[in-house]
């Protein structure tokens, strides 16, 4: 029985809308059919076939790990799971049996395998998948929210790492994880939120879940601007979405003493940082993000998701049939795009 | 009223072994006579005249912050102290006011002064300080001790920071601070220790002081080394100690995932690290450390020195009278000493 | 020079509205303007004159302890302060020298006196305070929420002390701490919040100021409300402010595995709990919470203030001249007040 | 094929030593064969069938919960044991689905069943348990220590949930639970060490394995005696292990402000608790303790025995052949004995 199915078959850009033979559930896996994916950043790198995908990804592999569907069979020893229910699922795939695994630390398993990347992906009419991964979604959470717990997920460990309760949120590089940040740390007792992104759009859509101000890294005032929202000290918290040197020395130079950072944007090079000046005479923590706690995590975004939904509407800027994926990734590519929701069934 | 003191008279190598007018305690001050003091590695930075002594030093100066002494007058308002109590002192004289001073967190005050860098220190006779600042010292704690609980702090401070129960602690930097790690983490649970350094003679007092393994950093084996005693996953905390960048790389190699770093040593220029490898994908987190909590740590360096004050013996290499101080920097300056303690009276 | 007073002048039910003479501040003490003052349910204590007033309180006194003012004075060696700045004041006067209060606990200091208890508080024109127990006031927080920093710091201090987001949050008992708790928490992230008070007029104001579901404890399906919309765990956290012992063991009852409890209401007697069931092997966590973090709370309550103080009107029922303020003890005695002001200027 | 086992055959007082069927590894399950096991207060219980006992054992079953033993067989999907591995397990079976599973909490699975109390446990020569509950014993663990992880595990539990370093501890009860928390205190920089109870040869023990200060519940100069070693604030940490009612007040009054306490010793009744002057306005913070943390709390065992393992020999007084098991109970009973262990192969 064969599905349709996106492919990265070949070395170099693009990717190809095809066809794969559906998979079989072993024994302890479930098979589930996709009816809404999110395409991540990840995927357009894996798209534009960067330095990075060169060296990770091999070709042909189905891609795609953000997603809700509907379980369609369950493997040998699942008991806890059935057929027809509305999940979604964790996409790091983790050993189970190492220290960090043992310890509520899976997010860090030395040993992990990522659907879409190392093992095919979402980006399909079916995926198999192991059930300890499987995420069985809240009946009040429509599917356009729960596509994209994986990428919500980042942002909320990465606001998560420590409280953001009457605290000032300097969230640089408005991305979707950027983006889905503001909301989440809005909800969760932020003072002020400020947000730094070089994309007018972006900068809108920021403004619209919740930052009270969003700047242009090029603005001149930068500095005096934050300072008159956060008041002198300067914010209290960094979330470091963007990846660029500059912009991690930029917020830790406004960052507050005793303040600290989420550093989840990937920074293509090494970076060089001041920290005498930057990090240890000001007190500042730096938090290395990846992932999702397992399961805590999806928890916190499944309450955000039953109070606060909708306030993520803004970044969710396009929804196009599987079949248009390739308009998907132009438009993310020329930064007209955000969150694009890709429609399987 | 004049009394002995060294000073920093001018700027240049050295320093003067002169006089100076005894001070009298302002309103909320105490006046104390210094009966032992210790040498600290800012002293000799200043003694040498380094790069950094030029920016901040503004001669003439009584240097010297760590110390045990006797209070001999109290200052207006004073009413919690009295002559005769020995006493040491908190050297961050600090605002009061600002936010982290009323959070607790007085050891970043943004308006802080330090004893014999800004103002005039205790390698002298007498000295003032605010009473606020001043810690009485039990009875069943030696002068040796007491006179350097301010360093003992800052190596308390970078301990303790996250706990070291059950967890391998890897030192990098072994210094007099690097060195008084090794018992307090010892002390609180840490399982084995490994310490790195150049120099022998202080790879040979980690050693005596507790540290399972001391290694050279030109060790050709030292990944392997490190590995055979804590097992696969590497060490779970890193002491940064060194303020070399090299240093650092390699203690974050070596660091497992989901690790804890605590930055003390002070590293001369900007530091190139690879965020991506080796923080964000392995999930650890970065300590900035600067001075001792007030007064925190001053509690646990109390309840270490009266539980296990003897453990730091051998990191006490010398005990000299002021006036051969210039031998003490020589000392120092040749690798020959670790803490350095003068007598005063 | 006299001033307008409220003071408790004799053993028995009542309070006076009388003069007094205009305090002169000390060494380290401000005069302040009393603008706006709160009526606490202790104030309510001592005009009833119940057992804990018989036993604590010593006429004559001035009562009254949460206010908003302005400096008229300011005594010997205060520098940082000055006359014509709007203030309020932590009420707790701790003794500045204690392990606690060198280790930011000054809330729980040994040797504390509180105002318009142990010493003459704020129902007057007048009143003399310690510096270091003044807090500036924001120039956007208005007088009514100025004038309750205090209650208010009760709640946060005990909806904060373990986080409450994406937590369901149960809280017993609607007088103004347990009403304020409610914004609190939900502008902190907390999930549902469910309110047990047998009172239908705070109930109601439950409702208005956040709550999700306010129960009288007389309902007979008050478990299976609570579960419907908490989800079959129960709440996460239980904020205790009724001292009543029957709630407590209703809310531990409730209340999910591992979750957390905080006790503010001061039951009258001993209280009698099943540890094993509904303590040990549930997991939970009890935290005592008595006055407010020095002075971290008072920062989280000026965050709070500044970016969510309406959400408080509801509550504050009454506005009234201090010569009424008998009749302000008559309604709160009478359930028909919860935060009552006065006005003194 | 038959093996020896200790079963809880009938209603009333005792157990015999019969046979029973080899049990064969489900799919997910492994078969071990056992060497060594450890007699815990709960299988004393079981034989001397309190009313506990009455309402939760249904006869037949084999008793016993702490072991160590070989692998000799896995079940069907079981990839990451092998036979010949020495291991020991954890007897809480969890769910492994509900929300505190998935967060690392599964020592509060509401689901749980416990091996030698709900289903068959490890007083016989072979036992069969999931492969997720079994934890690998390292080469440098020998089996008397590798047979008692279980109950270790429960004092590392109630030591840990808060920092012991540089705290005085007290600890209420000195059964084996009690005991072993001793040296893990130590170990882990707790100051000063008191323990509490009326049997004089456990009290013994108590100071053999690291205790400063062992004393009689009936001592007349008990708080002086508690206050001479800890200075006049007194314990910060208390950990409850007799489940007494009135050695939870007793410890409760000596407790500094601030203090933690862990419950861990199961009280028969309610328990009558003055909260407002023993917890609320002392600020005391108490942990409901129960069962291990899963798996943390076992790789902190792990490394405990590794280190210091040796530290906990004068607890173990007694080992014998499971033939004589009954002697074990009555020297239980006796207060003769302390940790029983049992030869089994």
């Amino acid at each position: 029985m064969l599905m349709k199915a996106v492919k990265k078959l070949n070395k170099g850009k693009g990717v190809e809308i095809t066809t794969a033979a559906i998979p079989e559930p072993g024994p302890g896996e479930v098979l589930i059919r996709v009816k809404v994916a999110g395409i991540c950043g990840t995927d357009l790198h894996i798209f534009k076939w960067d330095e990075w995908s060169q060296k990770r990804i091999k070709p042909p592999v189905i891609i795609g790990h953000e997603f809700v569907g509907e379980i369609v069979q369950v493997g040998f020893g699942v008991n806890h799971l059935r057929a027809g229910q509305r999940v979604s699922a964790e996409g790091h795939i983790t050993c189970g049996r190492c220290k960090y695994c043992r310890n509520g630390q899976g997010h860090i398993c030395q040993d992990v395998k990522l659907i879409g990347v190392d093992i095919n992906g979402c980006f399909a009419e079916y995926i198999c998948i192991p059930a300890v991964n499987v995420w069985p979604v809240h009946d009040d959470i429509p599917d356009k929210y729960a596509a994209i717990f994986d990428p919500l997920g980042n942002a909320m460990h990465a606001v998560m790492v420590e409280p953001v309760s009457m605290k000032n949120v300097l969230i640089i590089g408005a991305g979707s994880i950027g983006l889905f940040a503001i909301p989440i740390a809005k909800a969760n007792g932020a003072g002020k939120i400020i947000v730094i992104d070089p994309n007018p759009m972006k900068r809108d859509i920021a403004l619209k879940v919740g930052a009270d101000l969003a700047l242009d890294p090029e603005d001149s005032d930068l500095k005096d601007k934050v300072i008159s929202v956060t008041g002198k000290n300067g914010p209290d918290r960094l979330l470091e979405m963007s990846g660029s040197s500059s912009a991690l020395c930029v917020g830790l130079d406004l960052l507050g003493n005793g303040g600290s950072v989420s550093l989840l944007g990937i920074p293509p090079n090494n970076i060089s940082i001041n920290l005498a000046e930057k990090v240890i005479f000001k007190g500042i923590t730096l938090h290395g993000i990846t992932g999702r706690r397992m399961y805590e995590t999806w928890y916190q975004c499944e309450s955000f998701l039953l109070n606060h939904g909708n306030l993520i509407d803004p970044i969710i800027t396009h929804c196009i049939d599987i079949e248009d994926i390739e308009n998907g990734f132009r438009w993310m590519e020329a930064n007209e795009a955000v969150k694009v929701l890709l429609k399987i069934i």
